[in-house]
């Protein structure tokens, strides 16, 4: 009897976001692994660290913050490994991850690796685009609008190829792409109705226009309605 | 003092899937509103059922299955007044919301009626997309992936327009629209790849390959990724 791969969504950040799912999951899992930078926890393992009991077996995979795939390949071939010795043997593995596991989750790079071999199961979590427009009590969509969700890391032709026919438009992982989106949506009429959202639901979550933003952490997305 | 209004999300279907924020405030909070059918309970109100203390004023805002907009503003119109009686008079209300309250939530008729008038919190829930990739183990997005959510209700062209420059395609509330959304993307050579979710996490649920789909219920969608 092999164990389950799981992979656990834990939200955005505020605690009080994990399904109850996740949190029964979390404390009933004989082992837990989850993304970490070099040194220390990590954000999933903070905002899920009160519902994990001290008697986890726990596998940080750790990853310097912008790592190339390369580093990425070789942190998460190594942790594949670690995590098949432990389905092999028979127990259950949870992968905690931010926000939701298949919707930008580094869950996937387990998942690719491991999904032919182990039988596996998916919590979905709060993601964070939903998580920011309850912060700024901004409807994403209704009725027929299209949604379009666009990493700033894009070329310019390409958010503007997505954005054109959407009606919603989430562009996330702002960082140091700041001026150039901010630019984009200003040449199209769409800055003055855009908001920006750092770290939400984290105590330190910033919500303004994006308009009056001068700079943005990686952890930020903008929403625009049309 | 006047009570504040809370459109709370309460996930795709599965009573796991509630927010511990969500399940403390169906406890706390002395007005509970939510859609409902013409007859009975509804969605909502089913999937929240255990977490729904029996000494709450409760407030079905009931519709037909497919209302026309002079319905839905009959309805909204009538339910933001009884709803605005119990904020004035200082009682909290929640609405509760399949999925996530502005991600195609009716929180948002109540939402643009009373936003104005009294202070609002919004607390997000699990929404289908992120629910019917976990049912199929399929990943939504990754790095640089921009992904297009689109209701099946939109025209050919529109749903083209969005498609071609996206790299994973939510084709949302697929319903009688399926024969036309089948065609569309056998098309371009993306009917083989797609999986159909319906109800995702219900009891009833069903996941297939889009391929073999005959029909699907309005509690469909369907995932695409190029």
């Amino acid at each position: 009897m092999t164990g389950t791969l799981w992979g656990i969504g834990i939200g955005p950040g505020d605690p009080e976001l994990l399904t109850a799912k996740a949190i029964r999951l979390l404390g009933a899992l004989p082992v837990l692994a989850w993304p970490a930078p070099l040194d220390g926890d990590g954000m999933a393992r903070t905002i899920a660290a009160a519902y994990i009991p001290t008697d986890k077996i726990e596998i940080p995979i750790r990853l310097s913050f912008r790592p190339d795939r390369d580093d990425t390949d070789a942190a998460y071939g190594r942790a594949a490994e670690t995590i098949a010795a432990h389905l092999t043997a028979g127990r259950d593995v949870g992968i905690l991850c931010e926000g939701d596991p298949l919707f930008f989750g580094s869950f996937i790079y387990v998942l690719n690796r491991l999904r032919d071999r182990f039988p596996v199961q998916v919590v979905p979590g709060i993601s964070s685009p939903m998580a920011a427009a309850a912060v700024a009590v901004k409807p994403l969509s209704l009725l027929e609008d299209a949604v379009a969700i666009i990493p700033a890391t894009r070329s310019d032709d390409q958010i503007l190829a997505l954005l054109a026919p959407a009606d919603s438009i989430v562009i996330m992982k702002v960082g140091r792409h700041l001026p150039r989106v901010k630019a984009l949506l200003d040449r199209l009429g769409l800055l003055a109705g855009a908001v920006a959202v750092e770290r939400a639901t984290w105590p330190e979550q910033r919500l303004l226009p994006l308009a009056e933003a001068t700079e943005l952490s990686y952890f930020s997305l903008i929403l625009v309605h049309k």
